[in-house]
């Protein structure tokens, strides 16, 4: 494919200036419209070294409003992003609505680069590819416009440019013994990389190849490129007829999966045995935490339930002896104004534990497929291809060693009425209840479905969801501690085998 | 000081219980009225190796509610944080309006546990206490309590806790050489942190010393301190009577300088000239971008000026040869929800570059002093000390071996005029100008004396304004273009100086 390639191409400088003007117009009015349409857009740069992405991108801004764009230059050494799964660091650096990000080299690079310096092992490439195709569905199909360029020059041109840079100073160090490796070993890094192309070419996020060799007919092809695609984009989006949240309370029209109504909710525990157990358990959590660090695995752990279910005592009690530099809350509230402008996800990649961190969510991302369902917040499509995406996500870090649980803290309506009237009757608990609590309770059915729908379909081998039997809360707090307990003990031995 | 403290000092289970269910109740009321006061508070864990700042950071937060603190643990490891200057790290971690931030070690490691290791100079050691205490300084004036607790053992006590960590296979990483040399050289050590504690016992933002000891003991005395002095707080801030914000646009009733007024704005360049020393000036400016991607000196230019004055076109003239890998340009507009509830300098540290990095702003932290004071935004209170807290970050950043420029891009009120109307005529324009620019014109001599004031009071040996004559758009950019090379070589000779 790329040989076929005519990297003769040229222009001379009028027809250049010419293009660059008309074309850099027109670019800046599609920036204002996309801002207007809250539509965001993400460009990225790939290509082989020295094919002079700095200086293209360069060209490409000089015709964007700044206030509009930034532009992200990934960066392998970067420890917080070395102690995460690849896709954290471009996670996190997902465009706002109306806003352009442009990524200097992107998450290609674990299927081209570090795949030829055997940095991304050949029998992890295939899970790589399955990582990006998602990543780019799931932001397209939020709305994202994705456009990828490849900057292609031949293996004489490279070594040119490489050597030159070499001779000066000033830039010598910009040429790495891994740059001539690739230069040497040409075909072999071609042939990488026309497989990165083949697989991920899509109809949602399709490449175009730049010819590079001179740098105005790139910087022409690219800028008239980017107006196109952001013009098509902008007109198929007035076509499409706006699809609005529309609420959608009533249970899934087909039989209910009833995991719910199954639960055992007369388990319990004497105070004795209560605290024996939470003893003997917290001390051993301790030891594990420390192990964990030490093994730096990450643990992420996610709490659901009724209002009123327990989940503030039963984190409470879980991290009551840890040490704060290994673990972090995050609690979860309604969307800031950041947070609304982007993915739903984003909010919860941003926080995302490195490795040896336990990192604890009070209510998490699966409120896409409770509250927002239920209140009409999203639209049907949007929260039905949620479970996939939740899915997708928790997979992604359980590939890359974390430990995911999720924890259903159930109790019944009855237990709910009674500890919603006790919060009222107690001046120290009285904040912790409003009428909006009162106000879900009333959609009690409406939410059993969804959260049975929920559990049937987010609860996976390695991401389970554990259903706490909640009306006794000495029961329930021991059986989350007991579980977090026996999951860290197995992925602990697990690791260490592996190490020894 | 420290020797004089009866590290015996214990509690009993029934007592430290007791306390304990209070004060707790206690705290969580107070956090709740905090946040509705919309106050910040930050709560400093120093101390001591192995006196048990986690521990005791764990038990504290028991009582916080999770969605209003998190736990900042300092990481001087951390890359992002050592490319920048020490104070950087704090500053972008600041709680918002209403949030607790609890820091595990914290800009105070610079004067304790760095100068002990070397890694903080002598000479610097006089700066960093400058740095520390107007650090505090701006934080407290706009609101934000600090609750800075010293966690004290003996050199025994020390050496016992060392041990223990070390005979274990979980705990033995956390005990370094360094720690073992801290406490063999306990006592050196411990004049350097006495030292700390005299230079930075403020009224505004004191110590407590804790008997870190007993561990209940030193829980209860902390949850205590901590309740007591926000308190404390919360019923000093309803006795102050509100200064409300207040319009006061009057121009400063002294004689004002006139730095403006005396500026030539017949300079001018011809095309021919322009364009010649545009290309030299600019490849010249490529060539010291490398130099100072090498040398990792970190670069400010922030660009200020009359609505039209021509910030736009000198930025773009500034950066179109850049590598976009070394520079940002971080445009300023009306602050958005989450920059509203921190501190106004909060945002621009968040934008400063790291080593080897430009970061240009278009407009600045400056609006303080313009915008904000004329339109009423801030009281007079807050942005006549405004002066001195800008003047402090700047020089910070300077000494850090940042270059920092400040341009203000001088046109007279016709040339505004003939611009506006262009403006409105061009259609590719036309969303350059809004109602607003002409409102703000009617204010210019309001402007012209804040103008007038901010130059005089903030043009430092360190951080100069550069008033550019504008009314020729060539002349201007050119002179910014220039005066950036020139700065750049002579901090480059300098770097290059030291380094050979």
């Amino acid at each position: 494919m790329l040989e076929k390639i005519d990297l003769s191409k040229k222009v001379d400088k009028e027809t250049y200036k010419q293009v660059m003007e008309a074309e850099g117009e027109r670019l800046g009015q599609l920036q204002r419209e996309c801002k207007a349409a809250g539509i965001p857009v993400i460009i990225v740069f790939e290509g082989f070294g020295a094919a002079g992405k700095g200086v293209q991108i360069n060209r490409l801004i000089q015709a964007l409003d700044p206030r509009g764009f930034s532009v992200y230059a990934t960066n392998s050494s970067n420890e917080e992003a070395r102690l995460r799964p690849f896709l954290w660091q471009f996670w996190t650096q997902t465009p706002a609505k109306g806003r352009i990000e442009i990524f200097d080299c992107s998450w290609y690079k674990s299927v081209t680069e570090d795949r030829f310096d055997g940095i991304t092992k050949e029998k992890d490439v295939p899970g790589a590819y399955q990582d990006i195709l998602s990543f780019e569905k799931q932001l397209t199909d939020d709305g994202t416009v994705i456009i990828k360029l490849f900057l292609h020059i031949s293996k004489g041109e490279q070594k040119k440019r490489f050597k030159k840079l070499d001779s000066a100073k000033e830039t010598a160090w910009r040429v790495t013994k891994q740059d001539w490796k690739r230069n040497k070993e040409y075909d072999k890094f071609l042939k990488i990389t026309e497989e990165m192309l083949e697989n991920t070419e899509t109809e949602y996020a399709p490449w175009t190849i730049i010819e590079a060799t001179d740098k105005d007919y790139a910087a022409m092809k690219i800028r008239t490129t980017v107006t196109e695609r952001l013009a098509y984009e902008l007109a198929r989006r007035k076509e499409i007829v706006s699809e609005k949240p529309q609420p959608s309370g009533k249970p899934a029209e087909r039989f209910q999966n009833g995991v719910l109504s199954g639960v055992d909710l007369t388990k319990s525990l004497t105070r004795e045995e209560y605290k024996k157990e939470l003893d003997k358990l917290q001390k051993k959590l301790e030891t594990l935490h420390s192990e964990l660090y030490r093994l730096r695995i990450p643990v992420v752990l996610g709490f659901e339930g009724w209002d009123a279910g327990g989940k503030g005592g039963a984190i409470k009690r879980l991290t009551s002896r840890l040490d704060p530099r290994g673990y972090q809350v995050n609690p979860t509230s309604a969307a800031n104004d950041i947070e609304k402008v982007h993915h739903y996800l984003w909010r919860f990649w941003n926080n995302m534990p490195k490795g040896g961190h336990i990192a604890i969510f009070d209510r998490t991302w699966y409120g896409r497929v409770m509250v927002e369902r239920i209140e009409g917040f999203c639209t049907e499509a949007e929260w039905k291809r949620a479970y996939q995406e939740i899915n997708e996500m928790e997979s992604h870090m359980a590939n890359f060693g974390a430990v995911v649980l999720k924890f259903w803290l159930h109790i019944d309506k009855d237990e709910q009425e009674r500890r919603f009237k006790e919060r009222m009757e107690n001046p120290a608990k009285q904040w912790k209840i409003t009428d909006e609590d009162w106000r879900n309770r009333e959609k009690w059915d409406q939410y059993e479905a969804a959260v049975d729908e929920m559990l049937v379909r987010t609860s996976t081998t390695y991401a389970p969801w554990i259903v706490v039997e909640g009306n006794d809360k000495l029961y329930a707090r021991v059986k989350v501690l007991r579980t977090v307990v026996d999951a860290l003990e197995k992925k602990i031995a697990e690791v260490s085998g592996k190490e020894s």
